[in-house]
């Protein structure tokens, strides 16, 4: 039997949170003119509330439903069968246009990195080895230590004073895009270029991150913004792309983008596509998924190609992606039967090391959100992290005697001789002087032998908290490197144990596949993606045959890590209370119909209402709604009315903006109809109500709200079962839904924090609380 | 502007082909039980209306939304927690069956074949090589056509006589099946068994088929099968899955089926996930892909496990697909940019060919349709193709003087040496004598040099003629591997002629990576599917490098094909009437809104509605819909009443089977409250209402609809324009939606055959007519 523990009403919540909501007025145009320190202020997460019981009443909804009002139904309709053909002709090109930005933007970040990283492995090598001989190795730790925090510093300065939204890897945050949550400033330009900048030095900074997350948030902003033919930030209008300007159209792109940036980072399109689907899609439609394939297909294409140029081989398309885990060679990839058990014990280890890492680093984010909210605050930590990797790095390196022969091929890029005899190497070196995709790549295919085991396991052991104290500085990176890197080391150090516990039996001699289902066990305990990790392993490894122990490995670690603790990506998107809707409606909901879920009573308007009144409506900063139900006569204050529409608060901004009052139409008859063209002009950022002026005398015209409310919202009635509504809800992505009672007046209005409040608990249904903050 | 060059209203339809429909009363209900003989006449393609301006109105569509009565209600809410997740675990054991399953059957029908081509090659061989010496070798074609014409035969008249729905791939009909129309018969077990061994005779015929198609139709069939826990056919009932009785789950199910189906087929689990969404989801689920994908792993497995056995390699899992295109070592695998323009060419003339198969294939159809409709002259069409194939491999074979040394590692399992001196084979011959699978496999990594251009050619030539004659024919069989031959061949006809032009130059040097374009390029161009096909070839291939390249030919091919006529699958569909819902509503179709795609009036039921009504209403043979909206009150005729609720035909018929009639639970008080079981117990197959005796005095009872109905059936105003109604209808698979005016009150009723017939014509919007056959 379903359990309700909380059931809180809506009014009493909204006098509770009333007071404290006045300070951040919930307006859909709520983007002030401010300074922008204050701006820059706003994101940070001293406001995230650190309950995870709560439901931030501060993100809006984006609205994936076609607002159908006369105004676009004539424009359907006066275009022809040719116009139409055009617009999927430009979808196609802006998806185009799109991956091959995303691809540039990959190939910079890849090359800029590269030789950044060059210069500093370079000079610090260089630095040790002359101190190797005459002493004094501790100049060389500062020196490095020195390099890393320099580097970070500028990253985590541009990030945590100039657009806070731009750290961690951003995929939490594209996420609840696709979702249907506007998070503030995801897709800015601006966000973009700290964004970029960002991630380039948290990576030359040697710290434990990875660049590939960042692509996807990459992908995601080049996408809004090409998408749009117009930049807010530089203030520029191409005037083309004007049909794009909505929710819907702008999705669909920001899918396609994010599947061009994970096809750019790990070189695997048709994994983009998935992951875009995965994560974001609920209506899934052919065109809108071969577009989004195309995308990622371009990217890839991209990256390949600039990355060919660079390496000095024009027209070798064989590195994809910003990783590239190598080939594995046909004999090395055969498995067997009786191994598959043992694979899916690593994936059990997996998921029980990547909970671990999310539970660190859950404590951590809290701590965080505690005390290291200030920007200064912020950069110190992130700098502290730099330094300490340098140190624990530099302190391995220097108590590890783990030395090898120089191979024939020369395959380390920065050998660092340290204390090893002449024509040897010190391996533990060779792992951090490496950008760590180098370093998943030797894990996967050095020759047996390469690595002492004691040296994995020391590595394994400290990247592991390196790693998980990293993620959520504020750096731009990501984590699915570090996640691989933890898991190939220890995946190996399984290899080599097995080899050498069946006295190095040829079928256990390659320890490079255990490294491979390790990696893959690990990441997906950490992120807990199946489908798309899958294919996106088996397109970077470029090899089929382990597709299937890759499923394996990455279910059970998903059912592993799930006993315990969600997925990071979840957990954080939690902590920020964002009001995500997962893919069903609670199992035991069924007891809760659209009565008890909506909002009621609801803030109706006329179809010819007083522009005082909408302007009283807009400017009450209780309001929570955007969505303002037109009824036929607003009887009395509680009496329900007639449906006839739904209007949005963006369209009425518009309206009072252009002030379209029908006492002005009847006196200046020449004035211009508005036009949808109009509010595309406005999207997204409509202004806040407090910049429009109305007169006194204006404010007793008449608005006659016909021509633009929506005509045909979706409504249900008011005995609907919560899966029912939230299924509608769901499978069209809207905003509002209006509820009506059996005459179709409307009783109540419900909107995503409507259904995302109610989850499944340990103790049944439980219903979370709205804050305004 | 929308064009709509034909506009019939619903009531003058009605009367046109209302005469023509008591033939074949419309009722969900209508399997009377008739003669074996009778029912195996009525799939047949006799009935099969030869007009594509045509939409027939016998196919019922299934419901994917859930039937939310109080007694469904009830039920979900006395199931606790423990009881969704006993469910969630059974649906994971489902799919593992289904899986399991699928993947023996492709294990048996893999091994059934092998074993029995293997008997004919060989005594056919032995056979030629005796009269090679002594001349007589017409004694040799006549026997060889007599094998595959006595194979053919058998497989014909199993398809033809007992299971008519069993020919072909059975690819069209699951399409139609996952987008919501019912297909009569698709999910029995007797059409399984049919296809099993209707696929069997026709690949051991030597027909230009595949067994790989029919694989999806059985996953489907074994998922249907399998989820029900019972069998009807078998008369079984195992008590268990109650709760999957219903089209939702059904259908989710048999789309794992599907997907299981595809990877067992090409070793293609991913593959298999994407086939099933791009052909059949609307809405996306997470957890649902997942199942799927699990089905699709289990599926793969199996089949490789048991092959692996039956090959003396036990363990060895390198063989997971029906057909296994082979490894593509890596050096043969590099391309360049430069190859891409090349790639890109074939992708086109793939496109090309592709689409001349389609529309002589169409011609071929329409013919069949016409003339060849009786179970005899289809029988004997098969053996007619089955005799020419074997006559015109013969004459190839005969006349061919390619001749080829003997490799030393003999490669070639039944090489015929014929005119060829000793130590060499014919390699005409070796292309037919071979399974198509076998033959792709070495068209695609035969040393360059094996085949002789001027073979190659004749090969394709004939094959394609062939092929496009065999597919339509009354066989079980598929159109995946012939395509991929044809593609082969002349694909690496383009790289042995790009060979010799270039002189021999290295980077052209290898015609098998021409040939793997070539196959996809024909395929796709036939089929037209992009992102589902190109990850199944790469999984076949089993090498990501050609992802991008593939993925350029195929979008390429189905630009190029879509230009001139549909993918072949599509033309079956439309030739058969289907009522398919494609992705979204006709671009310019803005113009229409509910009122006018509605069917009007309608009949509704009372709340509380007399049992004589109620009977009158369901032996209505002129009735269309097997929904009825449920009012408050029914007024006059024409006057619109309040919605209530909606009922569908079958709820009625339980309902009238098991007399739940007001006064009779008022006398009888023990009588048993009807239960959601009693409807789970009738599904799929309800009896028809002539079935059931309704006594006269009964006909003046009254029935009470409250508890049974859909009280929140999901309803649209009527100034709601197509494209909106289409969304919600297609987004969330409904089978009735409701048109409302105002006040809540019923004004019509939209179901599939309304938005279907609505459509993108030459000549701007058209609208089909709609047929009662």
């Amino acid at each position: 039997m379903a359990n309700i523990t909380k059931k809180v009403s809506w009014s009493s919540r909204a006098e509770e949170s009333g007071p404290a909501g006045e300070g951040t007025p919930l307006l859909n145009g709520s983007e002030q003119p401010r300074q922008s320190r204050q701006d820059s202020l706003r994101g940070r997460p001293k406001e995230i509330p650190h309950n995870e019981k709560l439901l931030s009443l501060k993100f809006e909804s984006l609205d994936y439903d076609n607002i159908e009002n006369q105004l676009f139904l004539e424009e359907e309709r006066r275009m022809s069968y040719m116009g139409f053909r055009c617009l999927e002709i430009s979808r196609w090109v802006v998806c185009g246009l799109i991956g091959f930005l995303t691809g540039l933007i990959a190939c910079f970040i890849d090359i800029v990195v590269e030789e950044l990283a060059g210069i500093k492995y370079q000079v610090v090598k260089e630095n040790i080895e002359k101190f190797t001989e005459v002493g004094g190795l501790s100049i060389s730790l500062i020196l490095w230590a020195v390099f890393n925090s320099a580097f970070v510093m500028v990253g985590a300065i541009l990030v945590a004073c100039f657009e806070p939204i731009a750290a961690g890897s951003g995929i939490p945050q594209i996420k609840c895009y696709l979702n249907g949550v506007k998070i503030p400033r995801v897709v800015r330009l601006k966000t973009l270029l700290v964004k970029v900048c960002g991630v380039i030095c948290s990576v030359v900074g040697g710290l434990a991150v990875g660049k590939e997350g960042p692509m996807i948030h990459s992908g995601a902003v080049v996408a809004a913004g090409v998408s749009q033919g117009r930049s807010t930030s530089l203030k520029r209008d191409f005037k083309i792309f004007e049909y794009f300007r909505r929710d819907t159209e702008k999705r669909d792109f920001v899918s396609a983008g994010a599947a061009a940036g994970v096809s750019a980072a790990f070189g695997a399109p048709v994994g983009g596509v998935l992951f875009s689907l995965e994560e974001g899609a609920s209506f899934w439609n052919q065109m809108l998924t071969w577009r989004i394939f195309f995308a990622s297909m371009i990217s890839t294409f991209t990256l390949n190609f600039f990355l060919s140029i660079y390496h000095n081989k024009p027209g070798d398309l064989s590195s994809p992606g910003l990783i590239n885990f190598g080939r594995f060679e046909n004999d090395s990839v055969a498995y067997n039967l009786y191994e598959i058990p043992l694979f899916i014990a690593m994936g059990a280890i997996g998921g029980l090391l990547g909970a671990l890492f999310n539970v660190l680093n859950y404590w951590l984010t809290i701590f965080r959100i505690r005390y290291v909210h200030r920007p200064c605050l912020q950069v110190m930590e992130a700098m502290l992290v730099a330094a300490v990797t340098a140190t624990v790095s530099f302190t391995m390196i220097y108590f590890s005697n783990d030395c090898q022969p120089l191979g024939p091929d020369h395959n380390e890029e920065y050998p660092l001789q340290l204390f090893c005899a002449d024509g040897e190497y010190n391996s533990m070196a060779t792992a951090f002087f490496n950008t760590p995709e180098k370093s998943v790549r030797s894990l996967f295919h050095n020759q047996p032998g390469t690595y002492n085991p004691l040296t994995l396991g020391v590595f394994t052991l400290t990247y592991f908290f390196l790693a998980c104290w990293t993620y959520g500085l504020a750096v731009s990176a990501g984590v699915f490197i570090p996640s691989l890197l933890i898991g190939a080391a220890w995946g190996r150090l399984c290899g080599i144990l097995l080899a050498s516990i069946t006295g190095n039996d040829s079928t256990w001699a390659n320890p490079g596949k255990y490294a491979l289902i390790g990696a893959a066990a690990q990441l997906g305990g950490i992120v807990r993606m199946t489908l798309s990790l899958t294919v996106i392993m088996v397109e970077a490894t470029g090899n089929v045959t382990y597709g299937l122990p890759i499923m394996l490995v990455l279910m059970t670690a998903k059912i592993v890590g799930d006993y315990f603790v969600e997925g990071l990506y979840d957990i954080h998107i939690k902590l920020q209370s964002v009001p995500f809707l997962h893919w069903e409606a609670p199992a035991t909901s069924h007891w809760l119909t659209a009565r008890e879920v909506m909002s009621s009573p609801v803030t109706c308007l006329n179809q010819i209402e007083k522009v005082g009144t909408i302007v009283d409506v807009l400017s009450n900063t209780s309001t929570n709604h955007n969505g303002f139900p037109v009824v036929a006569q607003v009887a009395g204050s509680d009496e329900p009315a007639k449906l006839c529409g739904l209007i949005l608060r963006s369209q009425l901004i518009v309206l009072l903006k252009h002030k379209v009052f029908m006492e002005l139409a009847r006196s200046r008859l020449t004035q211009r109809k508005l036009q949808l063209k109009d509010f595309r002009d406005a999207y997204p950022r409509f202004p806040p109500i407090q910049s429009i002026h109305v007169s006194q005398d204006e404010r007793e015209c008449m608005m006659d709200l016909t021509e633009f409310m929506n005509a045909t919202p979706y409504t249900v009635p008011q005995e609907t079962s919560l899966p029912r509504v939230f299924k509608l809800f769901r499978a069209l992505g809207l905003r509002h839904l209006v509820v009506v009672n059996d005459e179709n007046k409307v009783v109540g209005l419900v909107t995503r924090k409507d259904l995302a409040r109610y989850h499944l608990g340990k103790h049944g249904l439980e219903e979370l609380q709205l804050a305004q903050t």
